[in-house]
């Protein structure tokens, strides 16, 4: 069988870096939302929450399966692995696009809003936890792009 | 060169239908929205109809190109002209999917703040609107997803 090298896809040393970023934008995203934020008031910050909370998990391992493959042992390209790690980044990073689309809005409808709902330090958080969100979306969708393209020509 | 042809890809009969079900889920939406209602109050309602604005031409001038395909002539398949067509399928069923969750979760919120701000009629409407939105979304990421698998094996 021909050994199958696409930079970006499972496996790879760029792939490595893409579940690196995923995994510190979404943590931060999860983080800036969390902490000292009574976020479970809005619908819209909930699904964020739930949403990195798969998000997370999901980067780590594949973070973890890419560093061994590129430092220690190289592993095999399967073509059922594949299928499984593009279906996860395209259902991840359509979720992850909602969650940050959804965020975003209700943080500038509460912006505008103004006054009590929204104290300016809390608007900036909810802003800057969308803003990450919308990081992580980016990387998964290329991390997607990619492992679609090699899944394609196996 | 080998003549590829791919179920759901441009110029196929399932491409026309799909293109047929965009152009109508889009044109809903951005009906639903639009009409009778002030829709300008809220950044993610005008969003809406600017994405819905750019959806609809880019799916009837597909339309008519598979109608063309499929009852006329059959017209081979170019890689520029896929790319072309991946990438904007790509853009735009990103573009909608941002535009969908944004409405929904303002017709949420909305609908959860109740009284003067959201008259019971027209939070139905807004979801609606969002709703077809959404199923807009799905059709032309489909599309995209067959184009791009497409593009892959040329």
């Amino acid at each position: 069988m021909e050994e199958l090298e696409l930079s970006g896809a499972f496996g790879t040393s760029a792939s490595l870096a893409l579940r690196l970023g995923q995994t510190v934008f979404s943590s931060s995203s999860l983080l800036i939302m969390c902490l000292d934020v009574g976020f479970y008031s809005y619908t819209a910050f909930c699904y964020l929450v739930t949403v990195m909370g798969l998000v997370i998990p999901w980067s780590i391992t594949l973070l973890v399966v890419d560093a061994y493959s590129v430092f220690i042992r190289h592993l095999p390209v399967q073509r059922r692995l594949i299928i499984i790690i593009f279906f996860g980044d395209m259902i991840l990073s359509c979720l992850s696009l909602a969650a940050a689309c959804s965020t975003a809005s209700i943080a500038d409808l509460l912006r505008e809003a103004g006054g009590s709902h929204c104290p300016s330090k809390l608007c900036e958080r909810y802003q800057m936890s969308a803003a990450m969100a919308f990081l992580s979306w980016f990387l998964s969708s290329v991390s997607f792009l990619f492992n679609f393209w090699l899944f394609s020509t196996l």
